[in-house]
């Protein structure tokens, strides 16, 4: 094979990268900074990846045949992870294959703390040399400090910090205090900048949070997709990919570093702060997701028992992992309850203060995986459903993230109406929208209780004229047009697809099966819980009624249902803020009983009775 | 300048090397491996690095002219330390300044200890993963410790260490221990190997011992030396070097680190281990010595008031620090006292045990440094006397260290005897020669009690004719002729001047002053002292009727000194086999109350008083 070099460009960015012959597209694409959606991580199996390549004949592949008509291969569109450029190209990239970004929850639950973070600074002078004061410089150190600390520890980059000091006749420092141990020493007094990032590391989307340490309030907000995506969509695909590469967890663990690395710059940016002055770092995240940010392999999780290799919250360097905030910083990463509990799971469970109320609340976390947890003062109880991706748009034909162009909310009467995120048209349909389209079509007889979708001959007498004309029969399967091709944003109608209706049963019935479970194990019948929280990206844009409706959370009155936000990230910023939120979490890892539905005899019979939808 | 490159061929080695136009010629001896002895560090004050340069006419430098004869310069003789490299040369080194390896105590007191080490094994069988075992890896681990281990710690990289061997199915692990931390992870079972080395780093000649861990036993024993002695002989001229050059402080660690590096290999080579199983390292030396090996900043103890940057032990990881042992070993280096009071003197307290005893012992440790200290169960006082180096042989016309070739001994009756280390011809003469030399010329009367040597015309009746003859006048000073010419190793006669008397004065006074201040501090007459302990790599050779003649030692009967040999490195040997000294050496560290003899007003009087000779 020749290694030449081959130009890339792409439209309509008019961007252009040099490749190596052989590269992947899907690569090449990522170098000019433009990230594709490949939920299948890159396999050739979703066929979501289409990018159209301009005058140039090149042979389909596999892949291409089976996903793309003979339309598309004979107007040069083909799969970008499985094209390998051989030669200079010009792409066009539609819009359907790039990566929203997806409209994140910034809202959540946030608590009245009284700001006491581990992290603290104290200003000390030590004295100028006189001929009778012969401490040594250490003790001087720790006697400046005495009054307010008793047992101080200082390690060797500290001792050497401090002798440069001394050295160089800079007498007024301030030391940064990570509980008992100096983690840094500055000249003059600098207890001005006090400042901690809380992050909350989806295995989608990633938000960090700029916390003023001093007074503990909240600054700024930034986000970004995990860059992770390339490596596959979910959990168990980012784990194959350690699995079956050399250096795939240092692959996974720069780019998540690298992305945490932009968010603090950006949060700096905004808030006019120097990211040497971050001290503090918090993170949550799924086990696997926190797995990897450590340099640790994650791979027992995706395999039978599913445990992780740590459970403990950890607490490192930050510059030990790469993070480029002050060379003294912590990285505090919540505990974690098990393989699929994550310390995601923990904060939202923190932020809930479920543990200090008699009553009894659930919360559902909806992401990739569903994590449920049941509990109050007495005890607590977790699981993970592995639900799959459908809610975030994947493994849906026209499926896509909360982002501009998602229809987030469909209302089935005289005819089928949706609203588009951002007010334009539509270009797929989200979760929330999903949900919202299942409830209607159920209530209208279009969809049966076990999910048959009804063909455009056998449907229900009395439905308005409109709603039976969006019945169609496609390649096979039936299938509900919600927005026209001439109203829609691509030009192709978004539709909803008996196969669809499928992929959104093992969806819910995974997660409510998990609710079932523990709730059971509680002692409860899910209907008698006080209050279900649902917390995550998901939660603040579905419709409690439409959630009921296909039985995703079980019939309580609506009141009673509450959306508390991205409250994982909640979690991480109170761990910041306050170090008794921090003990909180570790006991929260510790106490919280984990319940593998996959060891559970009866889970699979509980599974397929919750794939079925409720009666109208 | 043109920065050509030139061979620099070194006789009677045959090595070559090749250098930058203007390279020290020095430094070019260093890269072909030849010490070249520089006890000025290299400032062309001492005229110890002659060198003769072959068949090529150089022009001599202010120093040539300074320390060599016309002869000498018209030979090719120039100093190594001025000769800046122009040309291809060919340079024949005489012996003479060559760096001589010292002749080493091996010997020293060792206690009998029960050996409990701080580093540990234990070995564990992570449980193979069964379907209900929802355990994180770390759990496990700790499980399987549990039984002898309550508390354990872990940190990053074993965690990830963990995640791998989970990750590969590695089931059977050894664990390191460190106290209650876990240091490092071994797959397999290799409880049998635990290994640790204990460092003596010595101003001049560094000490390491490899030790049993399991036993406790000594198992090997390499020395060099120390390779700083290039930036000059002396801790003051070290710490110069590091203020005037803006690396000198890494170039002088990374020297010492490299030492320490070469002895580890010379020692697992022997003992046929591997050095990857050296899970401990201990470490002793003056305050200098200890801050340079570990990166920090000495300056402040060369400046008024003298004091260290730290004073506490210091446990560090050995790889941080660049030592090529177990990636889990722990660098613990003793703590020091003050600037000039360094662990090396808390290794000889240590291993004396006087603080075990009522009966008060007197330590005398004779290095480039004169550390004294005092003490009993009660009270503990040491105070560090600036001897200088006369007593290892520098500043002092044909000193030379205690190696091959070295006149150790010296009597004088009917003629002037002397023995010589290795039995060959003499080169020049080490300390112990020395100081039996000054106390035979007392007694013979050509020295008199104010150090003033008696002239040829000058000389007491009664004296034996060979001695009388030895007696000569030379560039305007007295000497005294050792050896002839036509009997030394080097065609040159071995002298000691007038000047060497009182390089010797200076030396002694100083250690004198020292013993007498803190004598009288602890409330006592030098006389009065049960024990007077001779410590370091001068005691063992050093005739002790002869040290009180010098009046270096107090005149106490012969039998109440001891020579306790390298007891510093015994020191560091008991910290490294046993965890109860090393909080022994701690509570000395902390105990040792330190007098500064600059700050004393009646010091300069005293030491005045003691640079003059007892009378007979």
């Amino acid at each position: 094979m020749t290694r030449d070099t081959y130009r890339v460009s792409f439209q309509p960015d008019g961007r252009s990268v040099f490749v190596l012959h052989g590269s992947k597209l899907v690569e090449a694409a990522g170098r000019a900074g433009i990230i594709l959606n490949t939920p299948c991580g890159g396999e050739g199996s979703c066929g979501k990846c289409k990018v159209e390549v301009l005058d140039c004949a090149l042979e389909p592949s596999q892949a291409d045949l089976r996903h793309l008509s003979e339309e598309e291969i004979a107007r040069g569109v083909r799969l970008a992870c499985q094209l390998e450029v051989d030669r200079d190209i010009v792409i066009t990239i539609p819009e359907s294959t790039r990566m929203f970004e997806q409209v994140v929850l910034t809202e959540s639950i946030d608590h009245a703390i009284t700001p006491d973070p581990q992290v603290r600074k104290a200003y000390l002078e030590i004295a100028e040399t006189d001929s009778t004061d012969l401490r040594s410089g250490v003790d001087r150190l720790k006697d400046a400090l005495h009054a307010e600390h008793n047992e101080l520890e200082i390690d060797l980059p500290r001792i050497r910090q401090l002798g440069t000091a001394m050295n160089s006749g800079a007498c007024k420092l301030t030391a940064v205090l990570n509980g008992a141990k100096i983690a840094g020493l500055e000249t003059g007094d600098t207890r001005g900048s006090l400042w901690g990032v809380a992050f909350d590391i989806g295995t989608t989307t990633v938000v960090g949070y700029l916390v003023d340490l001093k007074s503990g309030h909240r600054v700024g907000l930034a986000s970004r997709t995990n860059p992770q995506v390339h490596f596959g969509d979910d959990v168990v695909s980012r784990i194959n990919y350690v699995e079956k590469h050399e250096h795939g967890l240092e692959e996974l663990s720069s780019r998540i570093v690298t992305c945490l690395n932009d968010i603090v710059l950006e949060l700096a940016d905004a808030a006019q702060i120097d990211p040497a002055h971050v001290y503090e770092v918090t993170a949550v995240g799924n086990s696997t997701m926190t797995h990897i940010l450590l340099g640790i392999d994650p791979s027992s999780i995706a395999h039978a028992p599913y445990v992780s290799v740590f459970s403990q919250s950890a607490e490192v360097e930050a510059r030990s992992v790469g993070l480029e905030v002050s060379e003294s910083a912590i990285l505090h990463v919540l505990p974690n309850v098990a393989g699929f509990v994550g310390s995601d799971t923990v904060g939202v469970i923190l932020a809930s203060q479920m543990t200090h109320r008699d009553e009894v609340c659930l919360a559902v976390d909806i992401g990739t995986n569903g994590e449920v947890a049941i509990g109050n003062r007495e005890r607590l109880i977790a699981c993970s459903a592995a639900a799959g991706p459908a809610f975030e748009g994947a493994r849906i034909r026209h499926g896509m993230r909360a982002a501009e162009g998602a229809i987030s909310k469909v209302m089935i009467d005289e005819a089928i109406e949706c609203n588009v995120i951002g007010g334009g048209r539509a270009a797929g349909i989200c979760g929330s929208g999903i949900i919202d389209a299942l409830a209607g079509l159920l209530n209208a007889g279009i969809i049966e209780p076990t999910g048959r979708m009804v063909g455009p001959g056998g449907l229900p007498a009395g439905l308005p004229d409109a709603v039976r004309r969006a019945v169609v029969s496609l390649d096979g399967q039936n299938a509900v047009v919600l927005v026209d091709s001439h109203a829609s944003k691509t030009g192709e109608p978004v539709l909803l697809t008996q196969r669809d209706v499928r992929e959104v049963q093992l969806a819910k019935g995974a997660i409510r099966a998990g609710i079932e479970v523990i709730c059971t194990e509680f002692g409860l019948k899910p209907t008698e819980v006080t209050r279900i929280l649902l917390a995550g990206g998901f939660g603040n844009f579905v419709r409690r009624s439409s959630a009921k409706r296909i039985g995703l959370l079980p019939d309580v009155p609506t009141s009673r249902i509450e959306f508390i936000g991205n409250a994982a990230a909640a979690g991480a910023r109170m761990a910041l803020a306050c170090r008794n939120c921090r003990g909180e979490a570790e006991e929260i890892g510790r106490r919280t009983e984990y319940m593998e539905l996959a060891n559970m005899a009866d889970f699979q019979a509980l599974f397929a009775e919750h794939m079925v939808f409720p009666e109208g």
